[in-house]
């Protein structure tokens, strides 16, 4: 439990930042409001269009897309941990004494054309977009004015890249979410805090706390994807005092979504949808609703320049990643890692249009799709889905006889089976021993209406 | 016809060089000797190594690459021409005043790894590659003693890329040649030269032809492929001189081949193997030996930081126009642009590492094939080539009924049918009017070799 | 007067403050406590080592030394004035885009060493020192942990300036003082502050007061030279809580000094001693201790590349100042702006060490000395102090004749008259009319003590 | 003696370059014409003007503006000796790798303004002014065509410093000179002739002579002051040849003046007036006209960033060393080395500003002037010169006592002394112990004419 002293300092905080960042919606309003707890704030209902979208793309873009080396944990690897291969790197490729900072002005974005990269993640089929407004390293993608001279406005880019980049995204309906790191590692505020055993809050105050607000008033995300919680309790962070506000006053408490890492313990325990670990995945459905991000450079979610294609996941493992996320209840927020001027690299571009691609014709057993009363079939190679009486099954290898055999499905004498994308309905018979079989059409690889993972949709099946 | 003053101070120049630049090898041996005219030097027979490669890789690689926006061109688009594109791309990003020179410390190569370099190309499948060793900005990638503050050794790499990159490719035993540009857009007694007409050689004497003998006598390269020959005679870039040494007294006499780009009127005409222009594919089998290059970002041989998907050829179209190319008796010279860090974006790993699975499998159809008596089928979708008495056809379109249909070979009794990269016999039957009728087998997509270009390989067919 | 809100918040900073940034003295002590208010805190004596210190040499130094160009003022007068020839500045030497921020990295100080500063500063026979700590850039040249990213540790020198000089100042027995900027131009708290008719205090909590107090604990300064304070009242500053902290609290409590400007108002009014207005000179003897600071370069505190002679204070000039100045009861601080590169420049060593030459013979008539009962002869050509019953009179001007005539001293019997620098006592007479006449050495230029400003040295004169 | 192949090959070059560079006069004139050998071409009178000059200003500018650190020689000491001292500065200031070239675009010249420059040399009483149009380093100072991408038009500055300066310097009726290095440290020519003990000429045929041929057609200079000989025999460097050119054939035969930096054993022996070795101070009056040549700043001829006072030459220094230079016959060229952008420190402006304050007063006893019987009193603080029958004796130190006193003029019944800058004659008388006694005016310090280095005038002396 807080200290009552810490609990006063940390309710005044809210007050002082709305007067200093915005203005509050003060009328009480009919709806019920939450309080400052998680049973209450884990109590409001998470908001439809989240479950609906499935699919979302993910953009970690900041200074550690200069050096464009290791990871975007450069800073961290470099300074925090000593690591000689990033001390080796720094000293054979800048002046002595270059710190990270000196990395800012080399951030030029030069390229960045919003429109461009909406245009893309659109064609990639993506529901959502979430944009790192702050990383670890705490440079704000936006001119927050408790970061000066460290953010995209005074520094490099000279651009409001949160602002340009939401206008762009909704101008094609699609939803906008933004990244904050609670945390930074190297702030001394923090740094002093945390030598304090997060007994005081003077980087809460002065750093954290106002640039949520100031998001959340600014740009009106969609979503709030927040990380950098591990290393204190909820309480140092206002977590519970924040999400009431969000929820009850602020200008997107309706739509908005979040996600759970709110403070130690919080990972998949409270917040809004759960991301438990990067790259969860669920081995079965579970009782929460959940997204699993992972990153097509499967070594970084920054930009790396020396990126191989080794490190790079190919086409029909995103796709299976997809299927089976979906089908398991989750959304799916796929990274990539623009360049320092502001470029996607051709093959993120190569890999959203494949999906995208994949979408156009599986899209109806994805999107505003839910979990079937089955998941998968043994070998794991077919997954559920289900809108309604419809169920789809989508299969990931296709079967060297061409006969699919699914065993979950039950046939009624109103069952029709079809191809996503192809016309004709399919033959089909069951078995006892091996269930439904699907009689696949014969056609040649180039005739396929998709290369990977092909859906069966079924209706009149239980 | 050259003046005699202006022929003796032609033929001085090697002889000074000679004594510059290395040690000619002075003995006579007692093969013929060609002499500096074309029907001279056209009469030697190209050495063999060069037509069984069949595939190789161009590598574009200079100052260009620090831009690395619209295309290799750059300076002379921004500076020769005054593009206003290029004025403004300079305008917007660099202080007033950058010259094109300036950009040389820029040209790090920091990431540089020939011997990861020579392990893609390898994996391509490639046979020979090819190195910008100077282009037409005349920035050496070694360090030429009569390209002081210009080359790679003493401005931004402070590397010999030339030398590197050779060292590596031929432990792989893979050929290495090296590009050369006979003409720099805007060296100063180059455009003297220019100005009084070609009738001096200033630039002739002083950068040409020392840097050709150095690079010769230095590298040993297995071919020189020549350019920014268009603006003056072979006459005035003492061409045939440059060749006759190389053919007859040259370290690398015996197997150095040459493309045809020496001068007005030398290309498709005089040299070695002839270009043509740049992604030459001729309609019907020529009767010299020819190679097309083209490049993988369709936009430009330089790296471009902007390139975008749609720039870039995908798998199935390069594979097409290799197969088409070995068909009709060239040889296949792909293009990547590297980073000014020296690194190969992933998209040119990805379409490399393709070629070379494809290759994998259908490697015998390709290497030291020679044509066959016919190139390709009306519809053009399935080329052939030979190896002795076999036969290949690579077919580029799965037909929709699984029977592919041959109207040019004749089989004999003792003909037999496979595809490569499958085991078993493929059945077949023909038929008058259709001519040979072969069943591919009706394996699911994963199931296949190849993604594309199938080949089948038949013997007993004439 | 303040609002009770205001106050309240605004006493609750240092006590926040001292928690973050320093441990408080919290042991009641005998002496007499001051309050928060000017009357009080006006009543405090200024130490004694001040007044007796008469000369002081000031350091601007920062970001701005970076574009040197124009002056210190050089951020305000590009982006707060838009003055076009600041504009057309950046536009012919900067690409598009570049911001102050971005000359941060620049500021190398790659040569400074503080032990050769220190040396010259003490060559100049200056007392104390004083460094820019912070100008209205708000870049502080110590790592500030309220100035993240803005400051010479994290940018730019990565050292710690202050620190640095401190300690080699100290070693000399040369007393140490830090100028610090209430306001910075740019800083988006304070310009929210601005905007809400300062009836906010955001920038003075989260900038202003931690970083006074900070310097104050962690240097220990002789003195605060404060500046930037005239857009806004004391009030806003919080002025009088600081300084009773720093009189009864601090641990430089018994030896600080500042000086008047800590709000509007307040110059030539409330504080230490007073500046009132740089380069201040009055007419006549004022009641209290002052000190007059002006700059060799006389366009320009800051360091300016483009200096010309012309603008450069002679040697004569300066000492005339200072001799004038201390006659009057002031203190001359004389500034100099080292380079970005930590270089003073040879033009300024000349200046300072001239200074201290003269001072080497002339120092007994300045150090410790106080104004006499006349300040100067009618022509102003000849200035007075006294120690103790000993009279000086500083010339300036060598009379024509070589004798040089007093009106105001009135000897007595065991008047007894000399030289600085010069062994044997001068002859002298009285005359009704013209008062005392002392007959000047005849000696050569070469052999005189000092090149200007001589001194008389007078006993048993009234 | 050199052998025929390398006479012939020497003698080719100048008609080669004529064609290149500019356009011979080629009309036989009616004068004599001097043959490429010493006895013809020493033989050839100094134009007039030379000797008549007395005072010019050195002006070492270049690549080596930029480090600003060490001396000129920075290259050297760092990649061509290693200094350990150099090392270091490069690895604590520079990222690995980096070159001299990479200095080459920091040398922006922004500020540099050929009018004010001009101005103050005209203020500093200069009648000619020599610039390093190339240094060592072979960096041009003008487009030269065979310094490609190594001279100031195209790398740096964008401009050609020496047609800029050279227009302003001619307007105001300065003479312009350019110092030349015959070779550069780092050319890989070069090396490759020195390697082949100077028997080929690779460098002088494509560098040194083709760029001293430029020189001359283009900027028409007057003065042309050779350096970089000393490695090998004025037989490699063309010496005569060049020389016989410029003395027969050049735009400046007629006016042109060369110094005797021409090849090994030149110096002090052939050419045009002599150098020696730089800071020459001869004890006695040479028969042959030469010239002092020594530098502000007495560490370095080149802008050091870290010049300090005790390095920097006070101006009594300078004035004595002027005076002593033109008793002696000698010119006094007195260099100061100019900032990378283009600026003047104020030490050097004040230093010259000196010279012209001195030279203003003094300029009668210099400008023209010829050595007189005697060049000085035997404790060598009087120096005289002479203007047909008028005597000036310049002493450097004012008598303790008032009265000079002279040995060496005798006086004659129509004798009359005055003192520059002072209207009324001085009284004078004769001793027979003592000589002449000049009774000096009892001025004050500041009514005389100048500070140092007074001048006698004399008439009816012998």
């Amino acid at each position: 439990p807080r200290s009552p002293e810490m609990k006063s300092r940390a309710m005044g905080v809210p007050l002082l930042l709305l007067v200093v960042l915005g203005s509050a919606e003060s009328a009480f309003r009919a709806h019920r409001r939450y309080t400052p707890d998680w049973p209450s704030v884990d109590s409001r209902p998470l908001p439809d269009w989240f479950d609906k979208a499935k699919f979302g793309v993910f953009v970690h873009w900041g200074v550690f897309s200069v050096p464009a080396w290791g990871s975007e944990w450069f800073w961290w690897h470099w300074k925090g941990q000593g690591s000689p291969d990033y001390m080796r790197f720094m000293s054979d490729n800048y002046p002595p004494g270059f710190s990270y900072a000196d990395f800012g002005p080399q951030f030029t974005a030069h390229f960045f054309d919003p429109e461009n990269w909406a245009d893309l993640f659109q064609a990639s089929g993506a529901k959502y977009v979430v944009l790192t407004a702050k990383h670890h390293e705490g440079f704000t993608n936006w001119p927050s004015p408790v970061s000066w001279n460290w953010n995209s406005k005074d520094v490099g880019p000279h651009r409001d890249l949160v602002g340009e980049l939401g206008t762009a995204i909704r101008k094609r309906n699609i939803r906008y979410g933004l990244y904050h790191s609670l945390f930074e590692w190297f702030h001394p505020l923090y740094l002093l805090d945390k030598k304090n055993g997060f007994k005081t809050q003077h980087f809460v105050a002065a750093k954290t706390m106002p640039e949520l607000y100031d998001l959340v008033n600014r740009y009106k995300p969609d979503l709030i994807w927040s990380d950098g919680d591990w290393e204190s309790p909820d309480t140092y962070w206002n977590s519970t005092d924040f999400l009431s506000w969000l929820y009850n006053d602020s200008p997107v408490k309706d739509e908005v979504v979040v996600n759970d890492r709110w403070g130690v313990n919080c990972s998949c325990q409270h917040g809004g949808y759960y991301n438990c670990e990067d790259r969860f995945q669920p081995s079965r459905l579970p009782d929460h609703k959940w997204e699993m991000c992972t990153t097509v450079d499967r070594q970084s979610w920054g930009y790396r320049r020396n990126m191989m294609m080794a490190d790079v996941a190919d086409e029909a493992e995103i796709i299976a990643e997809l299927v089976q996320t979906v089908s398991l209840g989750g959304n799916y927020l796929l990274n990539i890692g623009p360049t320092k001027d502001g470029l996607i690299a051709p093959i993120f571009q190569e890999r959203l249009l494949a999906v995208g691609k994949w979408l156009n014709i599986s899209g109806e057993a994805v999107y505003a799709s839910k979990p079937w009363r089955v998941q998968s079939e043994k070998n794991a190679s077919v997954w559920y889905t289900s809108k309604g009486s419809v169920v789809y099954a989508i299969f990931l290898h296709w079967p060297e006889n061409g006969v699919l055999n699914l065993q979950s499905p039950k046939t009624t004498s109103s069952a029709q089976i079809t191809m996503l994308g192809i016309q004709k309905d399919l033959k089909w018979s069951t078995n006892p021993q091996e269930g439904l079989l699907i009689y696949l059409p014969p056609s040649p690889p180039s005739a396929l209406p998709v290369e990977f993972a092909w859906t069966i949709k079924m209706t009149g099946v239980e």
